[in-house]
């Protein structure tokens, strides 16, 4: 059986390398290098009475947390098994058969619309401008393609945006939702990494008409094991999505240890300071390497190209045999076959990247 | 937010009350009164490690340990998140626009047919053959809706079936599977209470072409709140399937607790052995009750008809607010408003159960 790779294949990794997969450092998947909140761990310990039932189907709990967290209705919320998940009910549930994709970005809304017999189309950010899109372009994109009838039915903005680490303020997000709506057109915005960034997201304010938000516990919540993500949008557009949604897709497990992990205000600020300062030490050690362009970041992940003559392909293999996983980044549409994407993990584990890296490419001081 | 009730719904049930979920009997939802295998349980005392990666997108291990279960090639087997994922695979991923149901039976896989745009049709078996389906009848069904080209594109035999309890032998479901493919058509097998009573599985010998069996660790293994089920097919079937399936649908922990729970021979032995006898036990205790019908059953639960004059729904109500949860089948096409279904627990809890009913109904003697 095949996949389509993505990052954070541990297992599978560490079945290619015959180790065990505590004996990796994964820097290809983005998770909270501080790990979930201790409050989680409580939850699993008494969790043997949560097998036994079949899940909430409705993620009351969740959804109650949710709506205090976010100041919003609960009926605004929907859980999914993971935000993969939704990803993959928006095409249908919506009738989205063109989708306009903002990148450099990662694949998965590709994958989803394909799945569902629906075409992209893709604007790039270019490099000169360090990925980051003009707002400007998009607005005319839309504009154009809805004036000539080409049918575009959606926007995607991921924000920020994986791998390149950009994002946009939020009013701009907003101004761009505004004007998605105005033409009839939903406004997917991807926030599954702003956590480490909350003034980008939309989230604290009234949302657009026609604005999805994606959000997930994967990442900061450093929950990916257990799959759980959300959508925030009008409660017309949640029972559409969840009518597309089989029956009890997120496991007890999923519910109550998001509830615990959302509640620990306290882990909250110990991850968010441990980033702040963590991050800056990694670019600026990955900045010392020869040759190397280290593009900014708003998210827990830096977007890196090796110096000219290097391959990422090549790099990644070489990593990947000492147990080092990186985020191989060339075959992206827009980015140069130079391109990888590198995790913020503890300060060992991102000594130990740098290390590698630099008995690779030449440190200039 | 609103969806269509199925059985199980402990927490809604939990809410409605105003009750803890621990407080409540749940005989709506078909679970091993035993629990999961006592290595589940020590699976989850570890599980902190497992939250922190992405889940295995290829469900290696569990690949492994069902391929050397069933001696069968791990390719035949695709994990999904609860068999409940993998039925709404089926639709799409296997182009089926029209289903042949054979029922009275559950009413997932009409959801499933209706999200696609698809449609079912649906033979009914009669309640004096017990709910019995006639192989001849099905058959005959088959031939002419493909004779006069009314495009039927599969047909689904439920094995045990649910909520009627009636099981085909294994060579009556394999001639049926036979004859669909020399039809040209798939047969799916939902095999998903078929651990009770493994002498009526086809899974036993090679499978006919064409056929797609369906298995859950939800049941026989008590992991109803993990959310992990699988198909059986042929290796360019189960790839087919997973082409549509979301990355990481399958969590790590349901992955790691359904090898432990496959593993655990002591335990199933024993879940065996009780639920024989107290099978028993408690139909006979039904059967006590005056005007009340039985219907004999290969599984873990049994459909059950109340006197004439009495309502299913109401009799399920008045239970509820007793704490007490069961099926209440009434609204299951080609069954009447009298029937309910029930699943067997423990004999302190079926004793509670048939107290409760027999507070209702007038016992014999």
């Amino acid at each position: 059986m095949t996949r389509a790779r993505h990052g954070g294949d541990v297992y599978g990794a560490a079945r290619d390398l015959k180790r065990a997969p505590d004996r990796l450092l994964d820097f290809s998947a983005s998770i909270n290098p501080l790990g979930p909140a201790p409050a989680v761990s409580r939850v699993l310990k008494g969790a043997t009475t949560l097998l036994r039932h079949y899940p909430d189907p409705l993620c009351w709990d969740l959804r109650q947390a949710l709506a205090a967290y976010w100041c919003r209705s609960p009926d605004a919320f929907l859980i999914g098994n993971g935000s993969t998940e939704l990803i993959h009910l928006l095409p249908a549930a919506l009738q989205i058969q063109h989708l306009l994709v903002v990148g450099p970005t990662f694949s998965e809304y590709a994958t989803a619309m394909a799945r569902s017999g629906g075409q992209i189309s893709l604007i790039v950010a270019a490099r000169h401008d360090l990925y980051q899109p003009q707002p400007e372009l998009v607005l005319e994109t839309m504009r154009r393609a809805s004036t000539v009838g080409r049918s575009l039915d959606a926007v995607l903005l991921c924000n920020p945006n994986s791998p390149t680490g950009v994002a946009w303020e939020a009013g701009t997000v907003r101004r761009l939702a505004r004007e998605t709506a105005r033409l009839g057109l939903w406004c997917v915005v991807d926030e599954t990494f702003a956590d480490y960034c909350e003034s980008v997201s939309i989230l604290g304010t009234v949302l657009p008409p026609k604005t999805i938000v994606l959000r997930s516990f994967t990442k900061f919540y450093g929950l990916p094991g257990l799959r759980v993500g959300y959508v925030v949008a009008p409660p017309a557009v949640t029972k559409r999505l969840s009518a597309h949604q089989p029956p009890w897709s997120v496991n007890m497990l999923a519910q109550r240890a998001a509830v615990a992990a959302l509640q620990d205000d306290r882990h909250r600020r110990r991850s968010l300071q441990f980033m702040d300062r963590e991050r800056i030490r990694l670019q600026r050690g990955l900045e010392r390497l020869s040759g190397v362009q280290v593009f900014p970041t708003k998210a827990n992940f830096i977007l890196m190209e090796l110096p000219v003559g290097y391959k990422a392909a090549r790099v990644v293999s070489a990593l990947r045999r000492q147990g080092l996983l990186l985020r191989d980044c060339s075959q992206v549409p827009g980015l140069n076959d130079r391109s990888l994407r590198v995790a913020v993990r503890t300060r060992d584990e991102n000594d130990r990247l740098l290390k590698a890296l630099a008995s690779i490419v030449r440190v200039t001081r």
